[in-house]
């Protein structure tokens, strides 16, 4: 997910229903990335071994090639990391996130983010009520 | 949601932690303007009144300037219509999402589309299976 003020673009890729590419997939890559296996990138982000595993399982049966290698034996103690084509497929989704934040940023909705409160306002307390029981 | 190809763009802007506008309130906003009521509208999306009624209700609280304005009386016979800001605010929206999948569509992510399976390959049975346990 990418936000510049109060706008959030959320850029998927479907492979059937499924997303084969997302803003939590990407940023989960990027983990594994950084952290080398997939258990430990599931912990920076919050989520246990199997959520992991089975988001990137996804990914590696969405693409033609897979994301991810894990090192032999693989399990929750063996090494993962992202094969050529995930770090470009990682590149390239940032580089769309970057563009079409800046065209965002600059486009037609811009204008509206002035008319944006930081916080709804409170309900009204008689006649929404009332509206709201309609 | 907007989608060409196996992309999807969401675009969405926040007030707090509250969706001010989204892919499923821009339609709203168009079905109350074809329906002229917010049952009517909600019915052709599958959503009961209060539903409909409650997320008219937050983009009403969430900008300086209604969206929605319901006739005197309101309820669930009343007449609804989308107010010159809410009009406005579609129109926005919409080319906003007409110029980001323009955008999106010879970008950077464009030729990984060719990589992407039409549906998920299936679990791989052994090696696989053990892994999931893990």
């Amino acid at each position: 997910m990418s936000q510049i003020g109060p706008l959030k673009l959320k850029i998927m890729l479907f492979c059937g229903d499924v997303t084969a590419i997302g803003p939590g997939k990407v940023d989960l890559l990027e983990a594994i990335d950084q952290q080398g296996s997939i258990s430990a990138a599931g912990r920076t982000m919050g989520m246990s071994y199997r959520r992991a595993w089975s988001l990137v399982d996804t990914m590696n049966r969405c693409w033609a090639e897979p994301v991810v290698r894990t090192s032999v034996g693989g399990g929750a103690k063996g090494g993962a990391k992202l094969t050529p084509f995930g770090s470009r497929l990682v590149k390239a989704y940032r580089e769309l996130e970057g563009r079409l934040n800046e065209a965002a940023a600059d486009g037609p909705l811009h204008d509206f983010e002035q008319d944006l409160l930081a916080r709804p306002r409170p309900p009204a307390p008689a006649g929404r009520a009332a509206h709201e029981d309609a």
